[in-house]
């Protein structure tokens, strides 16, 4: 086992942690070394998630208490404004560790724009010219060579793999971008609120955070650089669905230069031809979530709109892999050379 | 008992015809008389729908068995393309009977446009002069006075009453709707149909009839004569949602003369003020399907778009209520000159 | 409206408090003058369950500021524990209150065994000699003198309006009764637990308290008074199931003398031929909780077991309504001389 | 890829046949050489299961087209009934090929009781000598000799495994088993059927098959060859639960020999202390489904009664994997002597 690449887990006791240490637990080329997670330090893992009963992991300990001399890769599961105090201090003294990151603390390349969205001063401005945005098909190369990625969003990642290509065909007018999302519940985390109890958010949908969701930060800076165009402002409205995984974004956007919405998907078609994880669904397949569910893979298409002028863009992932694990681990295999698709080539599970 | 008004129903083997009896079966000033389900006649109505274990019902029969001399109002909740005959022959022979219908068969008035949307040639355009859509907060009037009353749509009752006043009122731009909406999978009906089984529709969203959902003709229909412009063409895209009753739309909508969100709520709170079913939020409260589960209420909002110029109008009911059944009850209540909330009132069951 | 009787509602932030609320507010002889809820207190009652923001109620108080020269009936929606000393507050200064408890606080007889499953002493025993167990089919006619009303838990309910009547006629061996039980997760309340997260509870089953849950108590003190054999000990396996309303209680009974499965469906059918909630079903149909659901129906059935000498005793309803709120209601008809089914008629909502 | 083993699905188009494809396409050792369905003959198997459109596989074929001597093992999907003639088919020809039935058709060794509980005549009693009943943690040794392997129902998975260690060590009383089983819809499979569609079987819970599960001639059968008593009659309730897979079964036992729970946990972890699979629960965790969705696991304890010399064993484990696909992958790994974990050590998927 000793040639395996020793992992540690900061955050492992939400769902996205959680994700990440099940998918590696089972990847040829992981060993995990650490999984942290401070109220819960001290514990076996299998006592904070019980799916975890049948395999040994370490147990968990608090971030103060973690070795990284143990490990070589970081993978941060934690609240955005906890992880740049941490990255800082482990690239300090292990300044070899890659970290890989699933919160929001290094996506936004302009600090103002972090503290517009998220309430704080960026406290590591000088690490951030490093991260690389880890939308793996959009900059692979650049992460292969990165100390510290920055995995997006969920919904940045359903959105920004549909439109990226389109706005950087100049194929839809970018200031006229409405994204109407729908989310599981697990997109809110496994912390306690009211509003993701089973009798709250069961049979039932719920627009929420309409005009303020903090993902749209990352949308308009992607969209913004590959239309070209600064400034961009998009409306992105989403609800939250009574399922616990899946993700579904429903764009609709103005056509550019005469094109059609079969030129959106001969577009896509195209660049994602030789992806492993995007699926451009054959002509009328409409994307779901149950096509994707618990896997990697995104599902898109794009459908004729009847409003002259206009197409609907269509993206379907699983949030907590491909638009956060599996992601990540996605990224972490092009950052060690390995085969991108090693430990998350599960189908999805349906029913 | 014999003041009580007598009832028919008209397929009351599937969903919306069971609320109807649901509904009917505790109303006040409702007797009900007949009971029709071609498939099922013979059986008693708690053989078909466990939930009406706990009553007396008359057993079903078929259609051509009913006695129309034996009520007074007649229910519809067939499938489209069939009600149209039977309309016709009740007239011939029972003039007075008021026939309020679920179906699709009288909401368009142009039969070019029935043709080209279900498929079929009108087989009554003879009767549908005097058919009124029966949406009953916009044609109150004439639905008093009404022999035949077109219940409209589910989603279209959803949206309509979002929009109409907006768009009498000049304040959008009805060339450029954006409709994405989202129904809990009763408004499939009961047939048997694989996408509706609990393992295909569970724990997951799937768009489906994008660009062709059959709601679209009325809505256009409606939007064109409140904004007075003919012709009218908007963006309608649903959705199935795993729950099984509720529908929420989420409207997009290009603001006219100046006119800001705040403008579009106060418009919606002014016309809806006297309204018993139809609740304005409060501003920054988002509709959610939960505050109208098994009830006649629809709720509404609008909110600003980050995009300058547009705004998102919200409206969420429940389908087979306010979107069918109890509507239709509402309407009865008209005709009748009953007091319009009677045998509707039930708050909505929540959780 | 001043021919009304005026209630308070004690814990009307809670799902039982609120389903109260539900009901009374449509309860032709309520009029609700006060609901309380310490931690919302001075809020409006729509801002805590946004399902009332169709109607005016009363805003939160805080018990201590509740006017209870105001009402004639208190229903008590609190947790246990907390009931007693407020109980005795009122009926110290408002003798002729009748206060509906629907908490386990005034449940058990024995102090003792309070104290054994609840871990506190009682602190009303004077009071508590006068509470009758609000079992409303069962002890009706004690109910409508009674100022002090217990109602019963949710699975007490189901499992003793099937049971009782074949104890009390010795149809089955008290000593040998497993009661394998299953209930929606609203059961649970709607403090923030984790296992109620929809992500926890949903697509999926888990067994909870096996062995210690408090109900076991009121059913042990109930199936002993109707057998008459004191010290009955049962067993009782609650499940937590993915759905928000609902409960299905199976129970596993060994027949006495020679009974069958038929004697005991006859017994039951008997008994409750004149009840106006409670559904003997047809031979061979098994209760569901699909079709009680809103309702204040109970549905049940007796089914022939593989095993020679043993049979199956199924029950359902909707925790929410016969389980709590919908019974307590039954007893304030009963208890003000009001027609038993007053304001509870509506029935189940399917689907 | 010439080393690989060469499979065929008999049932494609089913969820078992659909689980099963899933997990071949990943298996190392596993070529997927023919797929047949013969309602859907001739389509791409993305058509008929959305959630494959990301991977290549042969279109399927009807049964007569299928070319057995392209592959090395068959796993039969079919329904009941269909399998055993087919089954004579292939080893007439192919007498090599190995047979991995997921079907009822060879899992009771006596003919009469196959008739009696499938209404069937047994078409290859032959053949039935030869096969082995595949339940792998009990029949491992015979299963590596097998050429037909009966791979035992969901529910007698369940069930059997957390009770034939019991029954053989004489811990439970045989005569006195009350099995309460709870399951997912899709152990109904994915033929059109009213009860299992969404608005059906969701926020509700159904009693079905009681008294009359097939299922319940197989847990006989190896309750009866585990405690070497003939003729054991056990009492097996199903119910239906709002969740697509999983099933959890809790069997009330009556101790013998002065046996406690405890004595009955620890047999259980001694049986299965080396299983890779199979996972006894620490003293006092429940199982849940939610910990074994998507996963090969079993996961079972051993809780106290609060009746005197009476326990209560749970297990649960995903019926479409452990209960059928994986069980089946399994089986084939000790077949053909491949590391028995190949292809189905994935981690559960929670949430």
């Amino acid at each position: 086992m000793t040639d395996k690449i020793r992992i540690g887990v900061l955050g492992a006791s939400g769902y996205t942690g959680a994700d990440l240490v099940r998918l590696a637990a089972r990847h040829p080329a992981i060993e995990i070394g650490v999984l942290t997670a401070n109220s819960h330090a001290g514990k076996p893992m299998r006592e904070v998630f019980r799916h975890f009963s049948h395999i040994d992991l370490p147990d968990l300990v608090r971030i103060d208490e973690a070795d990284w001399s143990a490990v070589d890769a970081v993978f941060c599961g934690l609240p955005h404004g906890t992880t740049q105090a941490i990255t800082r201090e482990i690239f300090a003294t292990y300044p070899e560790t890659r970290i890989i990151d699933m919160s929001a603390d290094f996506r936004l390349r302009d600090a103002a724009v972090y503290k517009e969205w998220y309430g704080l001063d960026h406290g590591a401005m000088d690490i951030q010219g490093e991260a690389v945005y880890g939308l793996t098909e959009i900059y692979r190369e650049a992460i292969a060579d990165a100390r510290l990625i920055a995995c997006p969003g969920c919904y940045p990642t359903a959105v920004l793999l549909s439109l990226v290509p389109l706005a950087r065909a100049g194929l839809i007018d970018t200031a006229d971008i409405v994204i109407d999302a729908k989310s599981g519940v697990s997109g809110a985390g496994r912390s306690l609120k009211e509003n993701t109890l089973f009798c709250e958010a069961g049979e039932g949908i719920s627009p929420y955070a309409v005009g303020k969701h903090r993902h749209m930060a990352e949308i308009e800076q992607e969209i913004a650089v590959a239309a070209g165009v600064p400034d961009t402002r998009i409306n992105f409205t989403p609800h939250l669905i009574p399922m616990s995984r899946g993700e579904l974004c429903t764009s609709y956007v103005r056509l550019e230069g005469g094109a059609s919405a079969a030129d959106l998907r001969n577009r896509l078609a195209e660049a994602y031809a030789d992806e492993p994880f995007v699926t451009v669904l054959e002509e009328g397949v409409l994307p779901q979530t149950q096509m994707v569910r618990g896997s990697n893979y995104v599902a898109m298409n794009v459908v004729p709109d009847r409003i002259p002028g206009r197409a609907i863009v269509i993206s379907a992932l699983d949030n907590l892999v491909k638009g956060s694990a599996g992601q990540a681990i996605q990224n972490f295999n092009v950052a060690f050379g390995l085969e991108e698709t090693l430990g998350i080539e599960q189908l999805p599970l349906f029913p």
